[in-house]
């Protein structure tokens, strides 16, 4: 990591080093209280997800304002959190292997863990390794909705929620129901007819367990694009989102329904025009390495005539047209495409409020892979 | 980041967490020991790139088997090289504003330094700044060959070249004419074309150097893709190639010329079945924080009927086709697309020899971005 900060609490904006990754804090703020306002009074909890910015500040803030808790997506960031205070994690992932397993379980001790699960023979590892350390675990069926992990709706989904139930100190807590390739279709007609698909998925995998004479008393899922409908289903009763927090390019493409809560951009990539050839085009200090590329380009903050055009590791090429010509030095504004993968890029988060640097918080989850 | 680490050394191959990086130090080894013999007695130097693996401990090696030293993109990358005993680096990127021409300054107390230049302004204040700390600096031109950062070759530069010289205590100390672009043309015919324009660019602005009898000892440039054609030249006396020493998937895919030496895939991002739906598919526990996806999606390492598909943050989808299908916990090895951006995203190296661990290595450099 580099051996100095971008900046320290108290130095104006203009004076942070480049490339630096931002957070505007009265944005982030009032991305908290739109989050808290909108699942106000509907029975239906928020578990923030931290994958979205791995930073612990972030994290108790959002407990703070009403989260039950968070997921995270790896064992290694949930021991992370829990460092920080977190008490109260889901694993929003299958964890298998005795390794993983050893060290899940022995969070299951410092704070609430949960897990997903969507086959039998690593419940029964868990069961093992949770007995032999005298924890209890959450364990939810993840419900495959989007072809990549879970376990097939409705009866597949009850027998193994049964498998659970019968494996004390597990406890079947529940059903995760995420529809993740729903969460950046562009129009909301089809994010509508998405999330109507994973309801579906869950009433009948809850019915299924109901049906067993078993309990099922959360149904999980839910992100940034979508968690209004999960809100609104009648069958969710928690939500998942951590973008919102934050806000990237990706998510701001998506076209906005009459009830959008207008989330803003909070987090941004500082950078610095680092060479200029007299044309129209200039060269930024802020490529891949600080701006991922996964989600497309990164957007210009408030210049029009500016477009990102393309980055390599360590430089990204800007385009200018119609306004004056770039100047060598001058710093500018990125809107990451993908909040998530860029916080992973970067040890420190630099908070600003107006023109001021007001904290530096350690991203401290970034690069937990285990 | 994760507070345990994937492997200790003596640990069996098979014990190694997921996802993990890893280097095969017989291949990495022999990779060195290609590259140096393809330089004896060519009057060419290696000054290695170290944006490529970030990590001190191949700094050092590839110095002890004959690098004039290492190159880098960052201030922070050097200054984290020179902790760790590098005494001769060049900043092959341009250095613009006070911040970072102070905090290069301060790095020539301690090592060699070199950075390119391709305007007059950073220039001056570069030797107004150098010259307050006492401290002389190589400064070199980059002559602009792949339309990013760069000055127009010949007299533009020479002219660039004589301001250089002209501002003690800055040395000019040559050319930089990397092209860039070129390294991942597939056909041979291609590089060869490219680099046959690159080498025109640098001998027209040596001879325009020259004729302002100012000297231009180094000419500098070239990757793994092209340099053997660099070495050739009779115009560069030192390359650059960086990810010889590792290998990626995107300079396997160049086609590979009659000369060609033989580099081995040495880098692995060892990766686990996290979840089988009983089909041809399989998700797997690295994702694109796990294996950078801006060159292409990884290789799957000896198995010919698994591809990998896709990736999201934390997920691989494996197609296997032909073969017995994938097992919940089966591990297997991916190659990176690219290797500079996927060696960001860790911070330990697992190195391991046959079948066993030998040392894990920090990768120090990684996220210095400033």
């Amino acid at each position: 990591m580099s051996p100095w900060s971008a900046a320290r609490p108290g130095d104006p904006l203009s004076a942070v080093d480049t490339p630096a990754l931002l957070l505007d804090l009265d944005a982030f703020e009032r991305n908290l209280q739109r989050m808290a306002t909108a699942l106000a009074g509907s029975g239906v909890r928020l578990r923030a997800h931290a994958k979205s910015h791995k930073t612990p500040e972030i994290a108790l803030r959002q407990v703070a304002m009403g989260a039950v808790g968070i997921c995270c997506q790896k064992v290694s960031e949930a021991a992370v959190f829990i460092e920080a205070g977190i008490r109260d994690i889901l694993v929003t992932n299958e964890v298998v292997g005795r390794v993983k397993i050893e060290r899940l379980v022995g969070l299951a001790g410092k704070a609430r863990i949960g897990v997903l699960a969507d086959s039998a023979a690593p419940v029964a590892e868990l069961a093992r390794a949770a007995a032999a350390a005298g924890v209890a675990i959450d364990v939810y069926v993840e419900v495959d909705v989007g072809r990549r992990c879970g376990i097939a709706p409705g009866e597949p989904a009850a027998q193994l929620a049964a498998q659970i139930a019968s494996l004390a100190p597990l406890r079947f807590a529940g059903l995760h129901v995420y529809h993740g390739p729903a969460q950046h279709l562009r129009s909301v007609a089809e994010r509508t007819a998405a999330i109507s698909f994973a309801t579906d998925c869950a009433r009948v995998s809850r019915d299924a367990v109901l049906a067993r004479g078993l309990r099922c008393d959360t149904i999980t899922g839910a992100g940034t694009g979508t968690f209004l409908l999960e809100r609104d289903s009648g069958i969710y009763n928690e939500v998942q989102a951590g973008s919102y927090a934050l806000m990237d390019r990706d998510y701001a493409d998506n076209q906005r329904g009459p009830d959008d809560l207008g989330f803003e951009h909070a987090l941004f990539v500082r950078t610095m025009v680092m060479s200029v050839s007299g044309g129209s085009r200039a060269v930024v200090d802020a490529g891949l390495k600080a701006s991922s590329l996964d989600s497309g380009m990164p957007a210009v903050w408030q210049r029009p005539n500016w477009r990102y055009l393309k980055a390599s590791d360590e430089h990204g090429v800007i385009e200018v047209t119609a306004s004056a010509p770039p100047a060598l030095g001058e710093a500018l504004m990125l809107i990451p495409g993908h909040c998530d993968p860029t916080m992973n890029l970067y040890d420190e988060l630099i908070c600003f409020r107006g023109d001021r640097v007001e904290a530096v918080w350690p991203i401290a989850a970034r690069g937990a892979l285990l």
